[in-house]
């Protein structure tokens, strides 16, 4: 019976590591399509987001199944309940990378705004807080997960250096690169946000080592 | 000993409420604030977040203690998972006012750009989609559930409408408006976001009644 429990929190463990995955591919292609202004890259990444919610869904019903089969307690449960979150900011990972995908698609209507710096910059910032979020929890790493949490102003800076210039360097300036100079800017708000929910991960996995709260209180990072 | 486990299980009720409430209440200040150029009480709303945020710990440890402690079962587990992530939702849901507030902030730097009527529209929707989503929760309300779901397009519709307007017949005509347009379309881009949480919790309930999933089946939505 223990071995049978084994086996189940390893498929656990193995799906959210190819959820990740499939999280991380997505912020990266659809950087790609937007640098390549790839209109079937931006296509695919809209339709393979149908793979990233199915796999949610096996992982949340694994989950709970487990939860109700094995009642398990202290560090297990504190692992399956953190992996049901980190799960669910994937999701949403995905969703935000669908988004990026389909503001890429409305900008290929219109020439190039401007050579792209800050935006693969900001991209490049929230695809490794992405795999070190997931890293810090596969390792159980709590240095590296609080290492996520402080490189998450550094995303906020870049977002607001990419405002500021859209706005005072092109629309003020010609409002008629409005409907190119907008999604820019909303891509780099859903980067910002991809950045976020990886903080969000590293929060929880820093819970789950500690089965303490650091969430809402920063006081609590300094490296142990 | 039964005694015992469903008064934790009204205190989590009551907490989730309360959290409802306090969410419901950010969001309808968060517009009262951009209506009325109020900065105190923009300023307010990011200051009672922290309520928020505490609320929200409060109740993951609650739950987290009742899979540990008590090892329900069935409908009670299905109730306690659920309640865990309508909790993350309402956070979001906190966090995504304050945001509105901290535009807001920026706004009131410029006179108005317009007066607004659709934003308001987009505001009322998304809180009586949040309302709707808690209350089909406590009633375990399968149909108010899913009117939630099936108004998700209505927000998006009136979000691309916003996007349209400030664009096209504000930013693209004249570019020094962009400064003042900015901050309303990401504040209707805050409120649409609102909303998708206020579908998540009704896919959740939905879920929970049915222990079976809805999400992303829109098929599954006809009414009952």
């Amino acid at each position: 019976m223990k071995r049978h429990f084994d086996d189940e929190m390893n498929i656990l463990k193995a799906d959210l590591l190819t959820m990740a995955t499939l999280a991380e591919k997505a912020i990266y292609k659809s950087i790609e399509a937007l640098n390549k202004r790839d209109l079937e890259m931006a296509e695919c990444i809209i339709r393979e987001d149908k793979k990233i919610d199915e796999l949610e869904l096996k992982i949340e019903e694994l989950a709970i199944d487990l939860l109700a089969t094995r009642q398990p307690l202290a560090r297990d449960l504190r692992f399956i309940t953190t992996g049901m979150k980190i799960n669910a900011e994937l999701e949403r990972i995905g969703d935000l990378s669908v988004n990026i995908a389909q503001r890429t698609r409305a900008l290929l209507a219109y020439p190039l705004l401007k050579p792209l710096i800050d935006i693969p910059k900001l991209a490049e910032v929230a695809r490794e807080m992405v795999k070190n979020a997931i890293d810090s929890f596969v390792q159980q790493d709590e240095n590296l997960a609080k290492d996520v949490i402080l490189s998450d102003p550094k995303a906020d800076n870049l977002r607001n250096l990419i405002y500021k210039e859209l706005i005072e360097d092109y629309m003020c300036i010609d409002g008629k690169t409005a409907p190119r100079a907008v999604p820019l800017l909303l891509i780099a708000r859903h980067l910002e946000r991809i950045c976020d929910h990886a903080t969000y991960i590293a929060e929880f996995v820093i819970y789950m080592i500690r089965a303490e709260v650091v969430k809402h209180h920063p006081e609590k990072l300094e490296h142990s």
